[in-house]
């Protein structure tokens, strides 16, 4: 498979394999779900099954023309509509599980559930974007701007783990995962920093499997092959990093927040962890945005 | 005075000025820095002083030409330059202090000194640095990308007290300072946070002189209006914030970096706390970004 640069490759991708993904939305009521179900029916790359209030369809009769793609469950209470999405999925009626307009910590309690909830006991929980950014020529890959504040090394192995395995979907067959750190200097007075040296020794001995482990690294660094050139850096990252993994929290969003204001980046971005893709936008995330994460999600669990 | 929004205004207020501030640069033996130089010589703005080996004039014929504003004191060690450098600064013989090619490290000794240093006893020294973005429509200022890990909350005051002189310097009269955090919601989880809640306090009972105080907000609806209307956040910064405060340098320095990437930004930048304007720059900044930190430090210490 040829690398997926970015994401019209991803949706040419995927309208090539002729297969539709079943999603679960739970309470698709407002415009920009609503583009990105329209979009993903239109080309053919998934059907629905609409968990909420009864008058999604009057709402949005655009979604009429698809009788047989769009299946609607009468549920007028969100977390009623939130538990039968979640049971739905984990009895295997739908591949994929997405947001509409419930609050996000009413859908996490559903899927965070020991019992009838999506995580696996033991699986960490975290969240990974991904950005088409005009500068920049691929896809970039990164964690975590929106779950984890602090990642235990055991944490960012499971994040590493969880983008590896997803930018393998993309076709890229050694990804160049990029720790990152305002210096390339290890310190004590930055723990992660020491997590980070043990992370590369892991990535020498073959524990992420065929991938490249680098770090510390700063952004421009990991991304810009100049950079290093200037600073007398040598590291195998050579300014083509596919993954960035962030120290905390604040940063990643910061780098997410940045990048898609100043430098007009298209994301997507999904939750890692639970039995299946999880679409988990946010209340200001674009239309494009969201049918852009329900693309990644497609391809995430797609058998090819 | 109005605002100045850019570089290119930045370097015609100066020029207008007819002052020549005076520089003490140590170690001046790159290509970058000779660049800034010979552009601020020419530019009318500044005269060196230039402390290091005998062999600048030499390897840099250009600055011949200004045998009026070009003075060079030869001191072959470069611990020995910065003394001789800082000494000239703290004794009033240079308005401004910058650094070439010697160590931060070295040239920082020299300044932190508790006898013949520039900080004065109780002053906080941090770094404040400021970008021209392509897709943003003024100067934005932001703290703290290269000194203080985990600023403590006098650490915040100092920051946000040196942001605010500074950008009064540029014309703003009532500048809009934000504080960043991945969400607007304050958490104990996030100590910084509560910090916050006490600065916006400060700033509502006038600590701050003439400024707007905001935070925790994130780094796009600090910038960018839509964000916050969609979001339903109300905020006096209102997605136009002159000066963004960052919780860790973690997230400052990603800042820094991914913006000047990815959004092809213009940088400078200034360390704060100094009896005198202090130019620092990166092994990898180029020289226009060398130059407008120049800029900026001629502009800081102008008595207009």
């Amino acid at each position: 498979m040829e690398p997926i640069r970015n994401f019209k490759e991803l949706t040419s991708y995927l309208k090539a394999l002729h297969q539709r993904k079943r999603i679960a939305v739970v309470c698709a009521n407002d415009t920009n779900t609503e583009y990105a179900i329209a979009r993903a029916l239109e080309e053919g790359i998934a059907e629905f099954l609409m968990i909420g209030d009864s008058t999604i369809l009057e709402k949005y009769p655009t979604l009429k023309k698809y009788p047989d793609f769009v299946h609607i469950i009468h549920i007028e209470d969100p977390d009623a509509a939130a538990l039968e999405a979640v049971r739905i999925v984990r009895e295997g009626e739908a591949d994929i599980l997405m947001k509409g307009i419930i609050n996000t910590d009413n859908l996490l309690r559903a899927i965070l559930d020991k019992e009838k909830g999506l995580l696996p006991k033991g699986k960490v929980l975290t969240h990974l974007s991904m950005m088409q950014i005009p500068t920049y020529d691929k896809l970039l890959f990164f964690s975590d701007a929106a779950v984890i504040p602090r990642p235990t090394l055991d944490q960012r192995v499971a994040m590493i783990n969880y983008a590896i395995q997803t930018s393998k979907c993309f076709g890229i067959e050694q990804p160049r995962v990029s720790l990152i750190h305002c210096t390339e200097k290890v310190s004590a007075k930055f723990p992660f920093s020491l997590d980070y040296v043990k992370l590369v020794e892991m990535g020498l001995a073959g524990d992420f499997g065929d991938a490249i482990i680098d770090g510390p690294l700063d952004v421009r660094t990991s991304c810009e092959r100049a950079s290093g050139d200037i600073k007398g850096i040598v590291s195998p990252i050579n300014g083509a990093a596919d993954v960035l993994i962030f120290p905390n929290i604040e940063s990643g969003n910061t780098f997410y927040k940045s990048v898609a204001l100043f430098a007009h980046a298209d994301m997507a971005g999904l939750l890692q962890g639970p039995i299946c893709p999880v679409v988990l936008p946010s209340r200001s995330d674009t239309g494009l945005s969201k049918y852009y994460s329900m693309a990644m999600a497609c391809l995430t669990c797609s058998n090819t």
